[in-house]
């Protein structure tokens, strides 16, 4: 860490600093610049004791901290790309196969799903997406078929042979969303429900981890690596839209995630335009965009009849809609040196 | 809701969504402006089939929601101000008398705790703060002392008198953290986490719910919804800052938030200056600006050694910090009409 | 506009409004539904009497604007695509061919220049861009050349034929700049300097405006409109990231406005990584995936050594590293359709 | 600055990086962490210089700032409160007096000027407000009566005595309008319009320079740098609300500002919760906090009839209700120890 001193302190303040930091176990070096006297203390910050507190004192300015905080997850930490086999089909997210995710918002009822299912699965997908379990902002909103929703997307999945991914929301419902599903969701608003993100690591499926709202990349990297250090290496990120002052698409998709933790870790990047844009009409567009940039996966939501949808009906896909993007993913798929 | 078509398009693209409306359990009323035609229509936009669906159409250029979605937090479900009587002290937030919460923001030791809570308790605070449970953005970092930390609590509301808050983490823990603590705080990051709601409302524990990093105002009350619409009344909202592009600031505390909240909704409002500012040389006029502005109550991080602190201590004041800020809040409270 | 009553007010607290409505020019629609009493109001909302006024009120809840305020810029206003002709060459922007325009941040001497703008030209560049007059944060920076510099850029235009795109500051300087170069760019800082906006459209030369730093689209179309309603119809939308909470990268480069723009405009869009990303080694992506989703053309900057420049080193690309850009792009533009 | 190298680099890819601090004339120190190598390079950052460019070499992780960047407003070269002597009246912000600058967002008419000017120097403003020159979002908006409007406020003073804040939107405005204005006002969207900021300061006239909606409190600092830096020590800054995800209020005010303009700058630091809020019923309780906080000027918008205003009715006072405002202000005026 770097602890930079207010200038014009005193050397008996500048001295309690110095003692501070041996006590907190860093040893220090001193540099004294034009203007300001500046300590690079050597340690490992990533220890409850990171001298960020310093920052209390008054003789101090500010303090700097210089280590990545994420270990597990980091590229220093596997230098190859890792890839994640989903299902008993061994799927394989992160190689050399575009994956896409693909099925309704929710899950609502059986010939719903069904539907869907057999339509991505003929137009190309190779993961079947559906939410049995949905967070919504209001209480009064669908809340999602819970566990009879979990048992058709397991009928989904012996149907179309596609494995299946679902959101898991509760602690309590993790053993038994690991019972039907191949890859459990964290959403967006529990990213940092760090007790969640243990128990979907514990139960050893696959973990897809969406961005939070206002997640900076570091925390959404420190957030996977509560998955890693469970002893689950099955990670992939997935970017969805951040939160901006921009009100004309419901969040701003960052593409710009797929460079950064292709360089910052050696996990999957996933993309999900459909919750990026909130609009149906943006999402072709995007998927183009993430493919060129070398995203691993989309996720992306379709329904039969988005105007009758129960959530989110503005952003989904229509069947034809999705076959159509299909199609017109190809030369960038293949540009991008994906099969 | 209000549906605003495209311009310039054909009479069965106009029907089809007249039709579509009504199906959804809407009556369109159609007003034909000077370069649009708008649909206004009524019906309960509460439900799952609220039409923003309809946004998916192509001839459909927008569509306006015009409720607001909240119910038994707003202020036209109580037309007076609710109070929440906390702990068998029956000490009152939201009534005339103006109230400090204070404490550390860990517990650390029995010995740390209890220097800081007689402290806080001789310089007027009227409720105890301490985590036991924390979410830390790294796994690598202090968890918190759990179910030990929450006996030190217990033993220091016994010789001081101070009711106790303390942040519930996990769905798991709802009965036992209740057991102890007199609210139930339920942090930011968790802040849209409804299962941990629902668990909190629950216990029928007072409940404090903080705003979320990116939480819009409309979503926060929903988030409070979640709690009233589930038998407990004793809510109270609390802001702690927003993530904003500002740097220097950890987060920007939004004080305009105690206007709103009076405005829109019945349940007191509870500022956190220490998180809001992440600086302990702020906190002091953030909480004059509070104090002045209308808050209930404030929430106060206090620790003997700040730069030891084994979380954020970066915002932490000390015992003589918090003495000296509560004589100087003495007369902004008395000019708040408050006691 | 809409305009929403409280609930529960009097029929004289109605009439007023009624009475106000028609004074300001508008025609009203009553619409009384399940809670609250909505307003349709006919009349043209782009009058500076836009009824948001009566939000001062205390029986209005709110006013929601139904128009869109652009008109000029609007897709409804002319249904193809606009391409504007740059530079005696006639470079055609917003049609069949891609363009790129690369070159340095900043004229720093000619040697800087025309090392750069023949490497560019090799590349396969088609515009030149170069900083003359640069907007720096601190008074203590670097801040261009002036005029000298504008000279070199006229100088790099006749040894290599390609057209110049630079800068324009200051009012005072508009048709010194319009004499030199065959685009005026109107920086991120400046999008709401509508003097400057009115004086670059006036001296006639095509305009690429820069999104500002938190500027929504509506307000960047608008800004737009101030060109086109000065007679300048040569107007290009250029997205250089927009400001977050993020800080690994220097701003959030938002791609969806590629499709946005598309959708509302007819106007070329401009993409802009360099500051985007404020990182060079995220610019190769970030222009695949502009390429893939539409973008009319890229805006690169380009230096001979990065890590001297005078300006934004750490995003600007070596000569090498443009070169292999341009080769790598190849697939993509074909991809789009593109040449 | 501090220059932060990958780890596992080549002793040639470290000494090249010596080599080039060094001819960038800083001098490095290097340090050897547990899990990086640091150099820490003695020099002064605030030139063109300033390493930053090194972040584009592979070899480089980072590099991280220490210096302040801005000299002239901080409170390191002037300790004490500088003082801005306002018009022949010498009306002094930022001494011991609190200041309140009050009037309409626009001149619409002289009537409506001399009323609102009589009302509020009446209920104790003693500085008038009113907009000559209106930045507006859309070219189809009112844009001010430009002159004329100038010529009214210099009658409002003369029959007032109160001296006269109005906006400078042009360069070539400046010297008229500091002919009539006893304050100049750089608007928000002007706030890193650097030429026009010199031209302000060149007037000699106090320069009131309002935060950007997404400026970064340094960069304000820088931006004030600019006028101090042009000769001119008569400034003020002016918070007026940033640009964040939430919709309810126009803009976020961030009350913050007023402790560390105070701790970081000697320059007064001026609120105006008119445009901060967006909405006349929070700007009561703002102006509450913000004298609490210890602001030493509030800038007020008062309209003898809102609903019927030119521009931004919706959050403009009326004359009642500005006049309630003063009464209410004064025991937090008194509790924040000023007049």
């Amino acid at each position: 860490m770097i602890v930079v001193l207010k200038p014009d302190i005193s050397k008996k303040d500048e001295t309690a600093v110095l003692k501070e930091i041996k006590k907190l176990g860093y040893v220090p070096h001193i540099m004294r610049g034009v203007e300001r006297t500046v300590i690079g203390c050597i340690g490992d910050e990533r220890t409850h004791q990171n001298l960020e507190t310093l920052g209390s004192w008054s003789q101090v300015e500010k303090v700097v901290p210089i280590q990545k905080r994420f270990k597990l997850v980091s590229r220093e930490a596997h230098k190859g790309n890792s890839t994640v086999k989903v299902g008993p089909e061994k799927v394989l997210v992160g190689g050399k196969k575009f994956q896409v995710m693909a099925g309704p918002c929710s899950v609502e009822s059986e010939m719903q799903l069904m539907k869907t299912a057999h339509a991505v699965a003929k137009a190309g997908a190779t993961i079947l997406r559906g939410g049995a379990f949905k967070p919504r902002t209001s209480p009064y909103e669908f809340q999602g078929l819970g566990e009879k929703g979990l048992k058709m997307l397991a009928k989904a999945r012996r149907e179309t042979g596609l494995p299946v991914i679902t959101e898991l929301l509760s602690e309590a419902h993790a053993e038994m969303v690991a019972e039907y599903a191949d890859i459990l969701q964290i959403g967006a608003r529990n990213a940092q429900n760090f007790q969640l993100l243990i128990a979907a690591a514990k139960t050893g499926k696959p973990v897809l981890l969406k961005r939070g709202l206002s997640m900076k990349i570091e925390e959404w990297l420190l957030a996977g690596e509560y998955v890693l250090s469970n002893n689950n290496p099955n990670l992939m990120f997935c970017e969805r839209g951040i939160r901006t002052f921009e009100t004309y698409t419901r969040n701003t998709l960052d593409l710009s995630t797929i460079p950064i933790i292709k360089k910052e870790s050696h996990c999957p990047i996933v993309i999900d335009p459909s919750q990026g844009a909130g609009r149906s009409d943006l999402v072709v567009a995007m998927c183009k965009g993430a493919t060129a940039m070398g995203a691993d996966a989309l996720l992306i939501e379709v329904h039969p009849n988005p105007a009758e949808a129960w959530s989110d009906g503005a952003q989904q896909l229509t069947i034809e809609g999705f076959a159509k993007l299909m199609e017109e993913l190809k030369p960038f798929i293949a540009a991008a040196g994906r099969e």
